[in-house]
């Protein structure tokens, strides 16, 4: 199975593939598009894309890029970011003066790099940062990046778990051409706008309410060409199918000028 | 009265201070959390904030700042953002091969560019790309910034109204380290967070809708240590100080483990 992610290799979204589709293949692409792309074009059979860390918040392109895209969420993953501190082989901690990486891992690790006195370079990926760093051979610098990384590239691992904040998750979303049937413990997400009208969103939110069905995640992004209105994406725990979500969805299609169910799929389960 | 911005002069940042505050002194300042600084420090009056482009969505660092500084909004202003194509006095358009901005302008400019067979390349910022590109003095190559921007640095414009999709507007926030008293229509931003439980944010946005008092925004912000808890940004068309919201917020006081109202301020008139 082809599992296209965006990154180089030993990137933490190939982590996700692998560690999702157990097997797989996983395929590098330059951008979150060709992700989507790799996967309408058939060349690869899914993808695995990041949403949200519980640190930075939402990685809004790709929720943009689900609304764009006719492909279907049939799965979540959620990968526990650690960071390491890699250099090449022979390099000491003590003399490294720099570290390369992707802004975002350089912010999860500010705090380290302060106490340990390391200037922070912005870098286009983590794993990108290990590959520049090996071709470098410089010894007077460091990459920060998953362990995979190091080991893909038969780096040295300096510091493991150099992340400010311990509590540093991602969540990834598997995609594919077909919905997936899925049953026990489910999750669906929806896309969806409201008239812009007073009490309009708590009406839509009430739905789930009465009917008891627990929304996990709402995230708002702007409508273009209506300026201020919203496209709102929703999670919550059931499967489309079952007839007590089916009845909410029902009630929200009377409410919303639009609505699409881009996938129910299995409850991540650590 | 000196207003704090983000950007170089010529900024779209700083053409909001100058238009919400008749006569001001912008002070440029490298950052958003300088612009924060500036005001604490009492080095500027006040300062000016961009939160949300109707095109790209939240500016999500400038919710975090607001919940990590103990500043007061007070107004709001939202500008029309018309992106010019800039050169250096004699450059004709036909011969320009590439154009430089923030890349968010490039975004916005992509179709333009495409049409016209030019580069986008990424710089800093819009105003500071046409200093940099006056300073190379280049003639095969353009900057994307405000009309205003081209003006300060005595450049040329090739073309106006360049952007794809002219519903292009940002909302800024003006901020100050007192609160105001607001009369007449008025608007509040509060923040909270609520107890992790099923229906919580329907029960919230409800107190809102049964008071028939309208929210016009709600964002949420990942709560720091606490994955996958929320932060809930809101707008709503009332001052804090009328007895109809009040009660809002005191029923919200009882919901929310913290609750912050960040400000009272004149609804934004065009």
């Amino acid at each position: 199975m082809r599992v296209a992610f965006q990154g180089e290799a030993g990137a933490f979204s190939e982590q996700a593939a692998l560690d999702h589709y157990g097997g797989a293949d996983p395929v590098p692409c330059e951008s979150f598009e060709a992700v989507f792309e790799a996967v309408n074009s058939q060349k690869c059979d899914a993808g695995v894309v990041p949403v949200e860390n519980s640190l930075a918040g939402s990685i809004h392109q790709n929720y943009d890029l689900l609304m764009q895209n006719d492909l279907f969420i049939v799965g979540e993953y959620v990968l526990r970011v650690r960071h390491c501190l890699i250099a090449n082989p022979g390099a000491e901690k003590a003399r490294i003066r720099k570290a390369v990486s992707h802004p975002q891992a350089l912010g999860q690790c500010a705090g380290y790099l302060r106490r340990n006195g390391i200037e922070p370079e912005n870098g286009f990926d983590t794993a990108g940062s290990v590959k520049a760093l090996k071709e470098s051979g410089a010894l007077d610098a460091a990459a920060i990046a998953s362990r995979r990384a190091a080991e893909i590239y038969g780096m040295e691992i300096l510091e493991e778990g150099i992340e400010d904040n311990p509590e540093n998750y991602t969540r990834f979303l598997a995609i594919q051409r077909e919905p997936v049937v899925s049953r026990g413990e489910a999750k669906t997400s929806i896309v969806f706008t409201l008239n812009n009208v007073p009490g309009a969103l708590a009406a839509a939110l009430n739905l789930f309410a009465e009917a008891r069905v627990n929304l996990t995640k709402i995230e708002s992004r702007p409508l273009q060409g209506k300026p201020w209105d919203y496209l709102f994406y929703c999670d919550f725990e059931r499967a489309a199918n079952e007839p007590r979500a089916g009845e909410v969805l029902e009630c929200l299609r009377a409410l919303a000028p639009f609505l699409r169910v881009l996938g129910s799929y299995p409850r991540f389960q650590p």
